[in-house]
């Protein structure tokens, strides 16, 4: 049976004061009517029923993430005594999933990006279970066929073609401009979007061979697992499991070792991909009126122009003679800032942890 | 006996979104612990106690004024029906304040301005009583030492001295700049600041000399003083008065008119003096920090300078690179734009209305 794995360990204040410690951008509605992580989890809803919907998520996140998907049973909310990346977290996914149904695949997937249309979606998650079906050791990526010549993200360069997927010949890290547009240029690369395809025992089967680290903490928490004693326990193993991506953990070598491996593919996606990555990407995924301004709630942009005004139904946010800002009004706190300074945003919130407004945070 | 009356009849939204129609700016606490017209109520406390304190201010300012100054007798409130500029109001100040008090003096004031130290103040008006003592059909004017060729006040142009005092020589419009700066050169002029001691009889002879369908209004609203048929006599009679200021209707006439009027004297001021007309005025009466701005309630200005920034205590507002501007947070509405354009501002609540947002207006 097909399994979700949503993986929401993001933390950070890159959409302050929109994001907070307490609220990450996976728990906000930063497009469409539902959060980043409810659209997560119920994208493949059709497909992948609330019984089957896992999260992995910070202990910090526990209870946010509960309020936003409250269908999903308690015991599918996995919370992660700190973070360790995304290898540690993908395995007590496949740990616990494979308690459950020892012959589960999963779909793992990132709790905050933006995916549009969902059938598209589901259509290619649909294509990776048939691609599972003749290679059932295979790992399968989805790769976001590039629109730009992206530096921010890693790429996935594809070999042979294999049906509609192809052969990931190797994995590249951000590309500097040159390279980037290069990549664009061949049309034989992907960005890698962290959404993955593949049976949970073979998961585990990987890890044990490149990580055995993990799997071994892994053995010494089974016993407690569901058992009052989970909580201690993995709050005594997971920080000692390495922190460590699964790209780099697992992925690379398993395609660096050709088919020996089970292969891993790259499915080209066919749906619009963003990973909405600060407040400069909402115009992209939200569009902008005839002024160039993307505007959420009532605002009324005078003489303003390529400013992005977010701002909740009971506040009118006025602006005049604005230029390239952004203009965020919270019930406690206001930000106005250049929509492409995330160094000057990272600068703030130091500044504010300086100056003892840190609950602001 | 000394009687104050402040002139509330302010209205707009200079200061918008913290003034309001409902809420103008007499009604704001921009420097100081209290209110412009709770200020101007409270300055001249020691000599003159609520029970001899008017305030003549539009019917749709009632329960804000009420609210405000809720020390002052219910019946020294007085409800304007519709503006008719300073002649009117003035002599229905004259009029209440003489059916309590024949012998009545008089201060007027305006209700939104900002005087420091209230003892000079307070010395001052002394000053102005012992005057009248002097000359008790004086009109007396508090005029403002200038202290720079401001284009945006009527001016006044001293005569001879006399005591403390000058006789007025005349008055002046708003001037050109080069005009401005040869009066501050010259020594001889100051800012009206529309404050005058008067006995209240005298105020109502001059204006029965000069404007005599105000006090014909006057005569006939006399019966209904004091009874439940005011409200609605004072609605018939006060609309058809002339909208004329006090200024224009008398002062001038009888300054012209040399001492046959009782002669028109100003006492230069000793006290800081600023009628606060925009948010660009704050600096000046709030003083500004390191960094050029000057802020009010919990801000953090990163990177940013010459800002005017405003908020609640309860709502942080950080700004990131902004240069000369205001960013003035209510709880229902939040204003970013540039600090010296206050035609914009205007533009700005022209556009709100058009839009159909005259609720936050």
């Amino acid at each position: 049976m097909l399994h979700l794995v949503i993986m929401a360990g993001g933390s950070g204040t890159r959409f302050w004061p929109e994001s907070r410690r307490a609220r990450p951008k996976q728990f906000l509605t930063l497009a469409g009517e539902t959060s980043l992580i409810q659209q997560a989890a119920h994208r493949c809803r059709p497909l992948i029923p609330d019984e089957r919907t896992w999260v992995v998520t910070g202990s910090a996140h526990a209870a946010e993430t509960r309020k936003q998907l409250a269908e999903l049973p308690e015991s599918q909310v996995l919370l992660e005594p700190c973070g360790r990346n995304t290898a540690p977290c993908i395995a007590l996914a496949a740990f616990a999933v494979t308690q459950a149904d020892p012959n589960a695949t999963i779909l793992v997937t990132p709790a905050d990006h933006l995916i549009r249309p969902e059938p598209a979606f589901r259509e290619k998650i649909a294509e990776a279970q048939s691609l599972l079906g003749d290679h059932p050791n295979a790992s399968v990526l989805i790769g976001i066929t590039p629109t730009y010549a992206a530096t921010g993200y890693g790429y996935i360069e594809r070999g042979a073609a294999a049906g509609g997927a192809f052969h990931v010949d190797r994995f590249r890290e951000k590309p500097v401009r040159e390279t980037a547009e290069e990549f664009l240029r061949t049309g034989r690369f992907y960005w890698n979007s962290g959404i993955f395809v593949w049976r949970a025992a073979r998961v585990l089967e990987l890890l044990k061979q490149y990580q055995p680290a993990i799997v071994a903490g892994l053995d010494r928490l089974k016993p407690a697992w569901g058992t009052p004693d989970w909580t201690r326990a993995l709050a005594e193993e997971f920080p000692k499991m390495p922190s460590i991506s699964i790209d780099y953990a697992v992925l690379e070598p398993v395609a660096a070792a050709g088919t020996e491996g089970g292969g891993v593919y790259v499915l080209p996606s066919n749906f619009e991909w963003d990973d909405v990555g600060s407040w400069q990407s909402l115009p992209a995924v939200l569009g902008k009126d005839e002024q160039g301004n993307t505007s959420v709630g009532p605002t009324c942009a005078l003489h303003s122009t390529g400013c992005v005004i977010r701002t909740t139904d009971d506040h009118l946010v006025a602006t005049i003679g604005l230029r390239d800002c952004v203009v965020v009004h919270t019930p406690d706190a206001t930000l106005v800032a250049p929509r492409d300074d995330e160094n000057a945003l990272r600068e703030l919130v130091a500044t504010l942890e300086k100056r003892g407004l840190a609950h602001y945070l």
